[in-house]
C-alpha cells in the first residue's frame, strides 16, 4: 500500500444557461473547455448542470452549487436582449441589488462612442451587474462578466467564454494536480474487467477508469489511472501492463 | 393577441454519468443528440446534469430529476468494469434489489458462446439489472440498457446510446411539437435588443431567443422564435422582419 501524501482538494461546478443548449439548436462547447482547463489547475470539476433561461431554474441551480463547491462557473445569458437574464438571476440568488455598474457603463460607453455607435438601452443592459461584484474583463467584445463571492459569471459565446476564463485562471487557487496515465489496450472491457477490478482494489489511492471504444465490429479500451500521487499511478500502471501481457499470453 | 391552442407539455431531464466528462478527457456527444431527438418528439428537455462515477451523486441527481419530469434519460456507467456503477446506483435510488437478470444473461451468454468467448464475471456484470426493469435492446453490442419507471438507462458510448435511443423513441409519449423559425440578421444584439424585447412582450405565447455569433470583428445574430402555435410564430416573425427592414432604412 502506498502512503497518501497531503493533497489539497479544490472543487468546482459549472452551470451552463440557455434554452438553445436544451433544444439541440446549439451544441455546448464550453463544458469540455472548462473541464480541461480546471484539470490543469488541479481543480476538480464535480458537477455540471444545463438549465433553461428561466430565473427560478438558474437560482435553484446556482444556490445548490455555490454551497457545495469552492468555485462555480456559469456560461450564457449575459448579452443585451430580453432573454439574457443571468445577471438578474444571480442578484436574486444572492438576494442583492442590481444596477447599471459605473465601471461597465464606462467600458461599454467608451467602446460604442469610439465606433460612433449608439449606446442603446439594450447595450446598457450588458452593464447590469449585481452590486458589489468584481468584473471579469472581456478582451474579445468588451461587455464584462462578473464575480460574486465564489460564482464566476461568463458569456456563452465560446470565444468570449474562453477569453474570460483565460483572465480568471491565474486568479484561481488551484489544488494538487490530478495526475493521470493512459494505457491503450486491444481488449474489450469484458476481457480485462475482472482483473482490472482487482488492481483498483489494490490501489485505493488511484481512480482507475476504463473507456471502451467501438469501431462497429469490436471493442478496444483505454485504461486511465488517475491520482494525485505519481507513485501510486506508476505502481498501478505497472500492474495493468503486467495484466495485459499475461492476457496476450 | 393570439389565442393559445391546447398544448400537451411533456418534459424530460438527462443525467450524463462519468468522471471522464468532468475531467475533460471525453467531450460529451450524447446531450446534443438527445436534445435534438426529443425536440422532434415534442418533448421538452428541461435540465441536464453531468455527475461523476459516485453512487451518492448519481442517486441524488436521478431522484431529483425523476420526481420533476415525465422522462429521465441517463448515459454511461453500464459497462463491465468496476467503475460502471450506474445499475447499482439506480437500484439504490429506487430502493429495489438488483441481480443478474435472466433475460440479459441469456442475451449475453448466447452472444459470447457464438463467438467462442468466455462469459467472464466482468461480462456478467452487464447483466446486472434492477429487479422489475424492462430491457432496452442494444443492436450494436448486445449488453442492454433498462427502464425503471420513467428512468431510461443507456450506454455512454455514443453509437450505442444512439442505437438505444432509436429503439426507445417510438415508445415515448410525445407532446405538442415545439415549432420554430429562425431569422438571420446582420446586426448585433445591441442594435436589435430594445425592439426585439418589445416584440417578445407582444407575443407572450412565443419564446424569442437571440443567438449572437462573433467572427472576430463584429457580431451577427440569429433570432429564433419558438412556440407550439404556428400562427403566433408567423406573426412574431413578420414583426421581426419589419423591425429589421426599418433598421436597414
Amino acid at each position: 500500500m502506498i502512503k497518501s501524501t497531503e493533497s489539497k482538494i479544490v472543487t468546482a461546478a459549472m452551470l451552463a444557461i440557455g434554452d438553445e443548449l436544451l433544444s439541440g439548436r446549439t451544441r455546448d462547447k464550453n463544458i469540455g473547455h472548462l473541464a480541461s482547463a480546471l484539470t490543469l489547475k488541479g481543480i476538480d470539476l464535480k458537477e455540471v448542470r444545463i438549465v433553461s433561461d428561466e430565473q427560478d431554474e438558474i437560482i435553484a441551480a446556482v444556490n445548490a452549487m455555490r454551497e457545495r463547491h469552492d468555485y462555480v462557473f456559469t456560461s450564457g445569458g449575459i448579452g443585451s436582449t430580453h432573454d439574457d437574464i443571468t445577471a438578474d438571476a444571480m442578484a436574486a440568488a444572492f438576494k442583492i441589488k442590481i444596477s447599471h455598474d459605473p465601471r461597465a457603463m464606462k467600458l461599454l460607453g467608451d467602446h460604442y462612442a469610439a465606433r460612433d455607435m449608439e449606446f442603446t438601452t439594450a447595450r446598457q443592459r450588458m452593464a447590469r451587474i449585481p452590486d458589489g461584484a468584481d468584473l471579469i474583463s472581456n478582451v474579445v467584445s468588451v461587455a464584462p462578466g462578473f464575480i460574486l463571492d465564489n460564482v464566476h459569471v461568463m458569456a456563452g459565446v465560446p470565444s468570449v467564454f474562453q477569453a474570460m476564463l483565460e483572465v480568471l485562471l491565474p486568479t484561481l487557487d488551484g489544488g494538487s494536480l490530478m495526475l493521470s496515465a493512459a494505457v491503450d489496450c486491444a481488449y474489450g472491457e469484458g476481457t480485462i474487467g475482472d482483473r482490472l477490478g482487482e488492481i483498483q482494489k489494490n490501489y485505493q489511492e488511484t481512480s482507475i477508469g476504463s473507456y471502451p471504444k467501438f469501431d462497429g465490429k469490436s471493442y478496444t479500451t483505454q485504461i486511465v489511472v488517475r491520482s494525485r500521487n505519481q507513485d501510486a499511478i506508476d505502481h498501478a500502471v505497472s500492474d495493468v501492463r503486467k495484466m495485459l501481457s499475461e492476457i496476450d499470453g
